[in-house]
This record gives C-alpha cells, sequence and structure tokens, in this order.
C-alpha cells in the first residue's frame, strides 16, 4: 500500500507510525505548525486518501470537507464519537474501528477501578506512602466487594466481559440496554434509574451517542445512592459531570472510579482532594499488548483497503 | 457466658469489644499503663479464661504463662502465626480462628493487587490528582492482566478463591503446595523456584510456619523476574523482604503489590518512592462486613466454650 496517502492527526502510538511511515505514504498534521494546517491539507488533499483518527481525535466534518479524496478513517479505538458517521455515509468514505482486541484490557480496568474503590486501593497506598500506618495506626475499614450486585449500562463486548468477571465474584448481575438481550443470564432492567436503585456498583459501558449523553444523570446518582460507586469505562460525557461533582462532594454518592471524563484531559479539580474517588487517565485500552494489536488492527484495515479486499472491521 | 472471663489484649474492633463487654466478664489489657499490665494480670489471672488474640498481637509463651487458667485462646483472625500452639496443645488450652468469613474479601484484594500493579492504577491516580495528565499529556502504557500466567504459592481455601477469581480473567492457573491436590484442576510445581519460573503474577497465598518463612527468597525472585509481579496477601516475612526492597530497586522483579509487610506497621521507606509497587496497610479481611463476620465467629466460640458445646471453628 506505498501509494495510499494517509494523515494521521495526532501522534498516538509509536509502533503505529513507524508502520505507517514504513508501507504508506504517511502526513504527520501535528508536525505543522498550528497556523499553517489548513493550507497543508489543501496542499495534500489529492493525496490524502486515509485518516487514522482515535478517541480524542477523530475526523468532524470540517476535517471530512477539507478532504474531497478521503475514502477510509480507520479509527484506532473502539469508540467512534469523534469520527462523523453521518457525513461518512453521506460521502460513502468507509469507516473502521477497533473491537474486541481491546475488550479484556477494558473489563480488567473496570473490574479494577471497582475494587480499587470498594477497597480504598489507592487511598490506602497513601496512607502506607506517608508513613501514616506506622504514626496513626491500623487503617479504616472500606466495603467487601464479592457479592455486590453489580448493574451495567450497555451489554456489548465489553459489557458481558465485565459481567463474566464479576460473577467469578459471586457478584449477582443486572443490566440496562435499549432492549432485552435474548441470551444474556442477567436481570434486565429497561430504566437507568430502576438499574441503579437496584445495584450497589453501577458500571457504564455503553458506546456515546445523542441518545446515551448524559445517561447517568442527577436522578440515576440519587438511586444509585450515598453507598452506591460509579464505574465509567465508556466516555466521560455518557455522565453529567458536574451532578457527579456534586453528588460525591455532598455525599449522595458513596464513590466513583473514572477512567473517562467529560473534558479530557481536564478532570474537575474538586475531585483531586477526594478519598471516596479513583481518578485514572483515560487507560482503558492503554497496555502495550493492546495497543500494538489496535495499531496491527489499523494497518489491516488500510491495507485491505489498498488491495480492494473485504475490510477487517468494518463500521461503515 | 456472663461468668466468662475474657482478656482483650488490644483493641481490634468497636463491635466485638461491644458484644464482648455485655455478654462477659471482659479485660481490657491495653487500659492498664505499661508497667503495670503483669501486676494486672497477676491479680485477674484466676477469672481470665479465655484470650482473644488477632493476627497482630496473639498469645505468646510468656503470656500463656501468665495465665494459668486460660482455656480458650479465640483469634480474630485466619493466621495463627502469633499463638503459640506448641504451648497451648502442651496445657490442653483450646485454640479458634476465623476462616472461611474472609476468604472473599482476602481474595478479592489479591486480585485487586495484581490488577493495580499491572495497570499501574495507584500510580496512574496520582497522575491526574497531580494535574500531570493535562499538563504533560498522556500516560505511558502498562501491562495487560488477562491471559496472564498466575502462579499461587499455597492452594488452601483463600488460594482457591484466588484462582476462581483469576480464571474469569482466563489467567492459566499453577500453584505450589507441600503435595499436590488431588482435585485441583490446575498445574501443580512441587518447588517455589520453578513455579516463579513460570508464571507472571507469583501470588502468595500460604500459611507461615518455620517452614514457610522467607519462602520467597532472592531465586525466587530472579525466577519470577525483571517483567515478574509478587502480589502477598498470607504475611510479611513469607518475603525476604530486604531481598524484595533490593529486586524492585535494582529492577530485577518487576513489581509488587503488598498488603502484608514483615515488620509491621514497618514498612522500608525505600518502598515510599516506587511506582512499581502498591503498598496497603495489611487490610485484607479489613471490611465492615467481614469484620462483623468474624467477630460473630469469635463470640460464636466463646459462648460454645462456655456453653460446653461444640467448637464453632476448633484448630486445637
Amino acid at each position: 500500500m506505498e501509494s495510499l496517502g494517509v494523515l494521521l492527526t495526532v501522534p498516538m502510538n509509536s509502533y503505529l507510525e513507524g508502520e505507517l511511515s514504513k508501507r504508506c505514504k504517511l502526513f504527520r498534521l501535528w508536525e505543522t505548525p498550528l497556523e499553517n494546517r489548513w493550507q497543508f491539507l489543501r496542499a495534500n488533499a489529492a493525496s490524502i486518501r486515509a485518516l487514522v483518527g482515535n478517541s480524542v481525535v477523530g475526523a468532524d466534518a470540517e476535517m471530512i470537507d477539507a478532504l474531497p479524496a478521503l475514502e477510509i478513517v480507520a479509527s484506532f479505538s473502539v469508540g467512534l464519537d469523534k469520527v462523523d458517521l453521518a457525513k461518512c455515509r453521506e460521502r460513502r468514505i468507509r469507516v473502521t474501528n477497533t473491537p474486541d482486541v481491546l475488550t479484556d484490557d477494558v473489563a480488567d480496568l473496570a473490574i479494577g477501578l471497582a475494587i480499587a474503590t470498594m477497597r480504598r486501593i489507592c487511598e490506602a497506598d497513601r496512607y502506607v506512602r506517608s508513613g501514616a500506618w506506622k504514626n496513626m495506626g491500623d487503617y479504616k475499614l472500606s466495603s467487601k466487594f464479592s457479592g455486590k450486585t453489580i448493574g451495567i449500562i450497555g451489554l456489548g463486548r465489553i459489557g458481558l466481559a465485565i459481567a463474566k468477571r464479576a460473577e467469578a465474584f459471586d457478584c449477582p448481575i443486572s443490566y440496562y440496554s435499549r432492549s432485552e438481550k435474548p441470551h444474556a443470564n442477567y436481570k434486565y432492567y429497561s430504566s437507568v434509574v430502576d438499574l441503579a436503585a437496584n445495584c450497589h456498583i453501577l458500571i457504564v459501558a455503553c458506546a456515546l451517542t445523542e441518545e446515551t449523553r448524559h445517561i447517568v444523570n442527577r436522578e440515576v446518582m440519587d438511586a444509585l445512592g450515598p453507598k452506591g460507586v460509579l464505574v465509567n469505562i465508556g466516555r466521560g460525557p455518557l455522565v453529567d459531570e458536574a451532578e457527579l461533582v456534586s453528588a460525591l462532594l455532598e455525599g449522595r454518592l458513596g464513590g466513583a472510579g473514572l477512567d473517562v471524563f467529560e473534558h479530557e484531559p481536564h478532570v474537575p479539580e474538586q475531585l483531586f482532594g477526594l478519598e471516596s474517588v479513583v481518578l485514572v487517565p483515560h487507560v482503558g485500552s492503554g497496555t502495550w499488548e493492546t495497543r500494538k494489536a489496535m495499531a496491527d488492527l489499523v494497518l489491516g484495515n488500510l491495507e485491505a483497503h489498498a488491495m480492494n479486499e473485504p475490510l477487517l472491521t468494518p463500521v461503515l
């Protein structure tokens, strides 16, 4: 695929970048000063047939309009909320993502965040590192994780992988999704509020769309309640973050384990002093093993497109 | 059991203490100034028929000798390494512990520490709280947890509970114990070094005895290697801590998740600056739910003893 012009808008993975530069004609947008980027795009628009985005910088309408030769957007992510899918459909631009290969990592992190929040692992680690154990005595008690009811919003690949793991901790599983899944052996709720009212740990694992934005709102948090814990490994805007901050500060919500935030990399600073939360910087798929597998999937999709073969993981 | 004189040596759980003071004749040793404690014991020795210890302060030979009327040691712990069992056997003193009720919590923490160490959850949490995400960009990649081979030292109740959880993450399980377990469907190693050489995450879950002290020595750590991770939720002295500190500082060991330490509450300060470790202050069974269940078991054993009925969880 040496002839394929590929636009990379931001640096995202050194292995992917290295392979792209070996195998394609690679355009690194971030190397051009900000004020000259549209000029750079105009100058190379005829060659740029592919674009690689991720979960932070995808392909919005303006970018797609600037690239009249664009044939494919291959996203280095499973979520496509930063890609204007309607526009791609209209322009018959193909779209691929990287499903499956990151499922394990994201599900691992969901369980890790849930245990860390319930058992106060990060706070306890700070307690030891500060020397407090020796000086102030035994650490306070926390909450048991095994056996707690877990509610999952979105029972797709990642939701199912979380459920499978949680079952090994004897946690009863319930879920919300647009419709009941015929083969899932878990309790279904057709309302997120009802799900939250009937679980102890609520895990957000659905895709971000206009319908799911702020699916976890004040009413849901209040249903989860002062002993409830929220875990978000989906996308920040699935949760009304201003309401989340209030609920946590006011003790109306018990705790939260958060991998994603509404305005990344900005995290509300009111959370920084809270011991009831665990905050990680969007690292759901952030392992060497998985990022390599995701990169290989992006490369495989571009190669298939260049060879006019079926895409490996087509979305459009 | 109003007539049963019970000695509590250190404060350990307010619910347990409250129930003991309601139901028995309770002696609180820590309320007597240090220099008068032997005098206090002598004065009350005739009444003290029971002693409640825990994993930090049990019943050593000197204490047992000071209590000629002692009939039972009911430990608020599963491990009895702080109780002089030989002495108890000789004096025909009954001994009970609190098995089973803390199994889930300790196994949860083992998995939580393993995920937190592999995925750098506490370090990532510090990264967000310090404001670094916004200022210094994406966080570095970590290691995948799912699918990693897990080696368990000691396949008792807790070891089996850890294995069951880890299986849900598609982790192959292998183990070391004194002898192969006939019904365990996991790979057995008769040598700890061989186990360490063939796993990525080594979890220490055996009892502390003279035979198992420093069962994880330098040779075992070197077999685990620079990508290996050690998790200890057993007892501190199971690991040669000086060697552990060297191995971590020199990068001969990849990381460690530690709930227990050789000289608690003292933790080697060289570990405080290390990002490759997660350090928690012996909180394996430290949840409200489990401590209440453990207290009820201590009370049930004392009650059974007072009523001359079979003990609930006798060790001797």
